[in-house]
């Protein structure tokens, strides 16, 4: 079943507002099993709302609809419908009884504009609306269905989940699961992974796989669509196992894991803690791995040391080093984690230094260029990047980095 | 001109990320004049799209689109276009490469895959990526004028604001001028803002007001309409300094200016310095701090310090009042502010402490509680906060908070 959502109001054509309706349905939707080929957005235009319900009905079984059912004039979704689909619009006397009610008690004066609100297309379904006066509808014919919901989310939000989805399993007889499960990568570019794994890609079938890149890290998701969740889970762990063998090393998390999340987990699991010196990260580092509750277990704290003053009289970095290698090197960054770890008598250190930019760069050491450094019971690691763009990336790159080769680091004790 | 925006993707269409570029690319070509009447999102793939984009080339007579610019073979979108409009596809040598540096400076490898960012409708206009490596293009053609830009808001917004607006620009002779300003306030709500200036709001013509809440900062945008830049601008500056009559305690700054910048400014004209010692906030603060280029001229560095035994140790909280008022008091906020102070030798130092949730409640000391001060030639000033919500937004409000107590603290100064 091909399903089309058209969200309609002039507020999401002029970008005053974020359309949040579309992808809320769409994930239910999905989830159910139909598939949403198609999204569109159209204003309170007769014409143009002709238009693109037209086209919808076309190329779509079911059109879900938002917005569009208020009591003003302008309010034209059900009247737009009514005359495609060739059908007279009546006064439903149950739905005007339920709006004057509503206003009854709220004490406010009904309008004779929100009679226009009960009016419904003749043989429609009515569905009652509990957070507002607009009741939605779902005209049948033929192979069409339409579904008309009211714009305010939290009225179709209501009405999707105790009237539409109930109405779409009946009517459909949807048995059946669909199940999803996100792999989370770190460290390979999207083309790179999807190079490693493009056989599946390609042959994908049942489960799917969808690679979505997301500030830098890249989630590989597999959906499985099958009778049971038992069946669903068999056919998702049996992909899985297939890609870990692939691409295994970069994945660092499952569904809603993040960096810091996974980080924290194994600190915990191994009982280990850690402090860090950060330097052109600013704090990022440990604001990450302080997002996660109860992460003073393993968390003792942090020296953001921009100056040398502070690497030296804080971190405990020597004056000769900073001489020697420049506060941005190999050697800097390993006395940074080094010296964090033994001031703040941790069982690990994080050291990272670099050049965020835009100014600061030097001969040979261009904007971009970092070092992080991981120092612990194993020794200490340290590691050089080129990160180019505007300082923000650069920093939430070097943070990632950090977290990542922090979690391998402990992974190997 | 009628305009149409296309975005293209999968996880549009599955639901799992919010579209935020047809917003802005919506709110942006409506200020230059455009009717952006209509949206629409459809996947990679190659029957729908081809459906979509015919529809809207009958439509519109600009076509603006996102995604499917990238290296894989769902990447589709200007192949579609090609193929609708009768054009070949050839490789454009300038951006393959633009496309081997990109990957070159990152020490990257370039994947075959890539080679297909480079491939280009012949007779189109080839649009730099000055934020990745997929080229924009604009085909010409008839009536219709088709733009296809990147997916990743950065880079969209980006190419937008400096070739795409420019191009439309000439190519349509806009005339007059469309002028907004920003006006970011922090510290009252929406409704209290709006109540402050309602009749403003309700009598606007030119310039409108409207309001915006983001991120527990209200900003108030004004956009004029006028035959010249200085008529626009005339107009703005009227009603900008009515508003300020009202509401001008709680403007901080004006158009992309945050906190952390207006107080990285304050500091210095000043030429002040400044130190933080951070317990609940993790090093967010300083995260944002930094996240200002050139903060090294006036951030000396920061304490994190989630362990008692840090505070006493690095920050220099003495243990006594600790024990007296525990970790999360107005004392030991101040303690906090004034050993970092001392310790850093900066003219001004923060202490940030409180209860991030969800859990280290203890009776009296609930989750949400904070204390912020500020330490500096002018005394020490502690405020108490008792913030509600998810760990995340206690974190998000109780940095917002402090760097607006130490906007006002240097104000005074």
């Amino acid at each position: 079943m091909i399903v089309e959502i058209v969200t309609t109001g002039t507020e999401l054509l002029l970008g005053q507002i974020i359309n949040t309706n579309a992808p809320y349905m769409a994930r239910r939707l999905n989830e159910l099993g139909f598939d949403v080929l198609f999204q569109s957005t159209v204003g309170d235009n007769r014409v143009r709302m002709t238009q693109v319900l037209s086209a919808a009905l076309a190329r779509a079984d079911i059109v879900v609809t938002t917005g569009g059912l208020g009591p003003t004039q302008g309010d034209i979704t059900k009247h737009v419908t009514a005359e495609l689909l060739g059908r007279q619009m009546y006064r439903h006397e149950p739905s005007l009884e339920r709006i004057r009610s509503f206003f009854a008690a709220r004490k406010l004066t009904m309008t004779d504009n929100n009679i226009r609100q009960a009016m419904i297309p003749e043989g429609a379904i009515v569905l009652d609306n509990e957070r507002g006066t607009a009741p939605g509808v779902i005209v049948e014919a033929g192979k069409n269905t339409v579904i008309h919901l009211p714009g305010p989310p939290h009225e179709m939000e209501h009405m999707l989940e105790n009237s539409v989805i109930p109405y779409l399993r009946d009517r459909f007889g949807l048995q059946g699961t669909i199940l999803s499960k996100v792999l989370r990568t770190y460290g390979l570019g999207e083309s790179s992974l999807e190079e490693r794994i493009k056989e599946y890609v390609k042959n994908q079938g049942n489960p799917t796989i969808a690679l979505l890149a997301r500030n830098a890290e890249i989630h590989v998701r597999l959906t499985a669509k099958a009778s049971s969740g038992a069946e669903a889970r068999a056919l998702i762990d049996g992909l899985e196992g297939r890609l870990r063998e692939r691409i295994g090393e970069f994945i660092f998390g499952e569904d809603e894991d993040t960096l810091e999340a996974v980080v924290g987990r194994h600190l915990l699991a191994k009982k280990l803690t850690v402090a860090l010196a950060e330097s052109c990260t600013g704090g990022l580092v440990t604001s990450r791995i302080t997002d996660v509750a109860g992460s003073s277990a393993y968390l003792a704290g942090t020296v953001v040391c921009y100056s040398n003053e502070i690497k030296t009289a804080a971190v405990g970095v020597p004056e000769a080093v900073l001489a020697a290698h420049g506060a941005v090197s190999a050697e800097t960054a390993t006395a940074m984690a080094d010296g964090i770890r033994s001031r703040f008598g941790t069982d690990l250190g994080v050291g990272i230094t670099g050049i965020a930019g835009p100014g600061g760069a030097v001969p040979g050491k261009p904007v971009g260029m970092v070092y992080i450094a991981v120092s612990g019971p194993a020794g200490t690691s340290v590691f050089e990047y080129n990160f180019t763009g505007q300082r923000s990336f650069i920093k939430h790159r070097t943070a990632l980095a950090a977290l990542n080769h922090l979690r391998q680091y402990i992974d190997l004790l």
